[in-house]
């Protein structure tokens, strides 16, 4: 059922996964990319729910927040919502590996060292854009080191977004962002300053295709 | 050369190691338990100095504060400014392992996954504790799932520490802490409360001792 007034679930922060009761693979996300998609799209009239991992931001009173820490739990937090959503902004740094086992107790240091054996975690927004009915969209976030549009490119198809915002690590723990919007037809737009900033062009752009994207 | 006025130096917060430019280990350490104590250092008319990771904790004004990111960084901090100190209390949790190799380049997610090799990071109360001078004086903080106290007593000899502040996995990202301190002659002592009742706790008891301590 999709909801009377515009709905948009947003993702934002990282999330962790723990090697034992201490220990934890992440990133820096701090979850203000996250923070001010919420802020512009309460702005414009949005309903948001935040699925957030453990960030220090503040996120708008305004807005619903469920609150994870793992990956597991982040997509499980998407699904109890997405279907009630228009679309999906996903804006966090999901940990995209896990430690095959989690120690029950803390691991003594050894002069031995470690070895880790990693597993990929659920694809979260591929897995939205798997389940999304027609009238639903998805945009997704791509952190790119090199190669930055090609791969974006490609992660948009497999994925089936409709935008794929890509960004530079430097962009995670900072108040700045400097992205480029990408879309299924391989147009661009770039977008640079303030996360808020950046948060208003996004918005922008999702508004302007929304209709194109109901109707394909 | 010792200070006029007495100086501490207080570790606090998390480290980070990097796999690749976007992913890390670490831990939930808040910041909060080195932030309590520099206030009740300073309340108690001692200069404080401290080496922290990554945190969004506020530290007091009047604490003069050292950035850093990794454990190697912190190490380096520390010998910066230890032997001008007369004492320090490692309330930070450094991840004390990092993987053999940083890639350069993000790591691309795998349905394989990935085998992470890891190895110790330096000890940093251990270093210090063996670089102490007859005047000086360590105190470490021991995080212990099981067999807490045995194991914090072996640690304290090991490391050559004064005192040692064991705690529960539970304290690390709470406002609350729950610890026993333990001496080298096995005496301990319990405090319980908020971080700032803890850090009094700690505080005092390193004042009634270090007399002592300095006449070993």
């Amino acid at each position: 059922m999709m909801a009377a007034m515009p709905r948009i679930l947003i993702t934002s922060g990282p999330t962790r996964e723990f090697l034992d009761p201490v220990r934890f693979l992440s990133n820096a996300s701090s979850g203000r990319m996250g923070a001010a998609l919420a802020r512009e799209a309460l702005r414009r009239g949005y309903e948001v729910v935040i699925v957030s991992g453990p960030v220090a931001v503040d996120y708008p009173p305004a807005a619903r927040v469920i609150s994870v820490v793992t990956t597991d739990e982040m997509l499980e937090g998407c699904l109890q919502v997405f279907s009630d959503c228009d679309g999906t902004i996903a804006a966090a740094a999901p940990c995209d590996f896990r430690p095959e086992a989690i120690s029950e107790r803390k691991i003594v240091r050894s002069d031995a060292g470690l070895t880790l054996k990693l597993r990929p975690t659920p694809d979260i927004i591929g897995t939205l854009g798997r389940l999304k009915q027609s009238q639903q969209w998805t945009v997704a976030f791509a952190l790119e080191t090199q190669a930055g549009l090609a791969r974006a490119a490609d992660k948009l198809r497999r994925k089936g977004c409709d935008l794929i915002v890509v960004n530079d690590p430097a962009t995670l723990d900072s108040p700045d962002a400097r992205v480029v919007l990408l879309d299924r037809e391989g147009h661009t737009r770039s977008a640079e300053g303030s996360k808020d900033a950046v948060a208003a062009a996004i918005l922008e752009e999702i508004e302007r295709r929304v209709a194109d994207w109901r109707i394909r």
